[in-house]
């Protein structure tokens, strides 16, 4: 629950990081690190635990997001048999048959049985833009430990939005986004968050006085901290931790971040999570489409409009005794025409 | 965090379970349970995730606690080196040698630094008197799915302490025990217990009126549904559960029930898991006895006591500032006469 | 975390609490405890919290339950306008006017905007058989402290359904309530639950041979430790504990446990808590009535089938791709005819 | 656990909130903000509930920290005697004399008995920089509603350490602060800090393109989405926070906060954060500081250590069997000379 500090002999991850390759999977770590992590790739040893076979194919791989950014699985515990197992409480595995596994799993999403999901077990290893890490862990239920800058120093790595996603201030919604920026508009925003990341990072290493190899840049000077230094960065910096989480929460973080309502960048992450979740656990993540994610809310009011209308009763915004918004929204879940 | 109820196709742990074979560890589950251990314990697949052989060789064997009472690691996720690895935030696996991973490890320990430890993962799955799972359930920080007596048939197995075990009151704690009793009360007590377990679940099975089909015992009566007939068990009978933790919570509940001041029954259970952890991290769990099993809480007023003693001075109780009874716990740490 | 266990100045809730007076508040406690509540309730002071003249109406007061339990509030913080204060992280309290209050707490419990609703917190003191507080416990985001019996000696009080609650197993639901049991084996039932519970506490007190003031009963006899006489009650047997919750995770325990498919048992103290939730935040309740208790989470194959119903389509159960038991289901809250 | 977002109803914060009026406690809100705090300030009602003088003298007024932080104590439920109540799971108010209260809260202290604790709760409104809001937030067992600059234009305040707080790097402690800069490295470091906070700040009003109405600033541009636009913040930008959490977790956040390890930015909270302590739970406060504070956990091999310098051996680092930190530690709580 406290910062996470090293003594003596941590090597921090490097800086070369920084530097691009053409593969855009392996531009977003050194050389070195792209090394440790074919390693571990290449060597397989025995185990008695359960196994995911389509999970391993992709375990330590970093599955790029945004710009500079990737989602690792490190590891993990349990599939989706060993939901059936925790739910009944057995000795073996799952049940004699994958039909009844699913139809369990589904019962047990359905009526909201949530404690059986939080027996599998996630891993991963994410590099992130500050401002999204700030929304992230605003879900506590997770392990974490983050890079620390106050002990090591940032890698000189920001997050610039693809111009496509450079949006107004949506006028409808006051936390969402409206039309993208003419391209004028977008230039010089672009160029302005490109060119104030840059400064304020130089003068990060300029205050940290920080030389290759650790020693001064400047031996006149001291150097600032780096606890202190780091103020200076912009929210755009890319950080990186990692995060453990069960797969109840998992999906409870995915019902709530590959939802439209969330913001783009952090989305971005959760669409890479939804393939991992559908490789880890293939049947309790058809369930969380079916019970979850492609499900709709009915209010009781809004039960109510539909028995009427089922009726054949000709309900309006009016006589529903809905706001307009929830009306807007109950007749897009039902394909109807609002009006 | 429901009651986690099945739909129709669960087959609940056999009733057999109770029938005992000469086998101390194999007594405690029936014939069709021990098979299907045997079966995922033959059966190796290779994975690319860290792996812990002194673990593997013990996975899914119930390992005995009290009269009917097991332990089993049934999964696990990470190392020691996976504590290293998030601690750094790196991408490959520990350090290069393992006495920085000792070091590292000890240094985190000893400073509180506890989000390293929650990166590693444990579940078991345990059977326990139900006076037993009562205090276990305080802690909070762990994943559990019970048995559930609303959905099936407890089984007729009740915890009998060993006659070194009856102990009277502490006439000095008012929660501990004291002498164990004469033989003579001791039998009398142990006679009421196994007869008041016997006849209630006796009176249990008769309300429930199952056969062992499931068939009405007798056609005449409807039987009492199961979420009613329980209330009649005593506290002794037995529960089991899976039970998922992290292991600085693991180790956190282990400070806490290998403790002297624990029950014994708790504490019996607490014993077996610390050889678990042992097996798992032997790293971590060195530095858990050496900075908190083995360690003292020396408060405020007690290191001045130190230092005054060590400066020669003959502290009393009167003059150290400390309660009677922290006195005693202090001379007793420092391995002095307390008069 | 630990059991709460206490050092020699206690005093235990007096035994005197199971003795029976007329008035059915009043006959759940000794006349001491009630008389302290009195001096409590009489005693107002000033405050410049925010304070809920209809909660403080109930406070200290025991709300029965079941035939020996109660629901006391003892302590709150925060109402209505705090949700929107701090939904705001405003200075002041609340908006303007009410209706802004409402309109902004139906659009945060609407959109799962939990965390405003998780800064007001209730506290109560609950009585409750032992059965029914271990399905309570699930619900880990509560603080709770509960009387210990490793330290204290319990009442000599458990719980008898009444005859129009003693139900058969239902055969339709596995873990359900079907038909009442005939006079004849309701009889029997009631009659062997009485005579368990009351021989198993004569024995549990036998084994303590405790005096009415601490000392030997039976001088002779060393009399069972406390922690290991427990394990002879049964099930129903009452406890009693102070439990603290937010209001968001209140809401969230009687979405579960305020449901038809909760037993009938823990529903009662449910529904007393839905009466204190209407007290506390009249606006929050409203709203969590209008989009949790009352709202329908409908598939997403079952919104196909709404869509179709409404376009003409005269879907059945087997042209509709849901279960037969979601189809009935989705029916029954559509109000039309499964057939 | 979702962002906290708003429908249209809210009046964000005044910016004229970042006008400074000479009075320091006054100059962190606006002149608006002032008013509704006097306002509660001046209405005190009655209530039954526990009441904390002291700490109500104090309530809802803006405690200044760093140059433009603060911490409000908006909400409190409980007191010292509320620890012993649900300690004693009692009908009424902690115990007939102080002095018991006292030594109940003390030895649940000492025994880790955290429970009891935790049945107070307080809720603060804390304005801090985001660096250090980055390390707070790590405490995952509070309540959080923070300001939300999606929804809302983040104020232009960006904290700027006093010059006595501009340190170099410890070559010492990877993590720590040095020696104090020299005046001209301090003076251009903070020259730095200035003038990039600045500019990113009328960069990221720029590109919000937002008037004082709500208005275009430039009818021309269409504008940057908020929740885009607050990347180009530095670090050091304000924002703000209600925060809840229970006394246990307060002082667990204290005891590793208000530490000499801590970053003196987090500290300088914590101070403040012991004053509120002190008065609300005077008794918990005083045995805070005697078994945890001030307190000293020695390790097994410490204690070892103790005993043998208490039997007179002259003990040395080499011959402790202690790393030579932990040697210094050991020495430096014993008050001796670490050669």
């Amino acid at each position: 629950m406290d910062d996470t500090v090293l003594p003596e002999t941590q090597s921090p991850v490097s800086p070369a990081a920084a530097t691009a390759s053409p593969d855009a999977r392996h531009d977003r770590m050194s050389a070195e690190a792209r090394a440790e992590i074919r390693d571990m790739q290449d060597a397989a040893v025995p185990t008695k635990r359960p196994t995911v076979p389509a999970l391993e194919e992709i375990l330590y791989e970093p599955l790029p997001v945004l710009d500079h950014g990737f989602v690792r699985v490190v590891d993990y515990m349990g599939d989706d048999a060993a939901i059936v197992q925790a739910a009944r409480v057995s000795y073996g595995r799952g049940t004699k048959r994958v039909q009844d596994d699913s139809g369990l799993i589904r019962y047990l999403m359905r009526h909201w049985h949530t404690t059986p999901f939080e027996m599998c077990e996630i891993k991963l290893h994410v590099k992130l833009p500050i401002f999204v890490a700030r929304q992230w862990i605003r879900h506590r239920t997770a392990n974490v430990n983050e890079y620390s800058a106050r002990y090591s120093i940032l890698d000189r790595e920001f997050y610039l939005p693809a111009p496509e996603h450079l949006a107004a201030q949506s006028s409808a919604n006051r936390q969402g986004r409206g039309a993208v920026l003419t391209p004028e508009e977008g230039d010089r925003v672009l160029a302005l968050l490109r060119s104030d990341a840059e400064q304020t990072y130089a003068n990060y290493e300029w205050m940290l006085n920080s030389g290759p190899e650790g020693e001064p840049a400047d031996p006149a000077r001291q150097g600032l901290a780096r606890e202190l230094a780091r103020m200076n960065l912009t929210l755009n910096t890319y950080t990186q931790w990692y995060w453990k989480i069960d797969l109840h929460n998992f999906m409870h973080f995915l019902r709530l971040r590959a939802d439209d309502h969330a913001q783009y960048e952090i989305r971005a992450y959760a669409d890479v999570m939804m393939d991992v979740l559908d490789r880890w656990t293939p049947i309790a993540a058809g369930a969380f489409r079916e019970y979850r994610l492609g499900a709709v809310q009915v209010s009781a009011t809004g039960i109510q409009v539909v028995r009427r209308l089922l009726a054949g009763e000709a309900v309006t915004a009016d006589t529903s005794g809905l706001s307009k918004r929830e009306w807007r929204e109950l007749m897009a879940a039902l394909g109807r025409d609002p009006a």
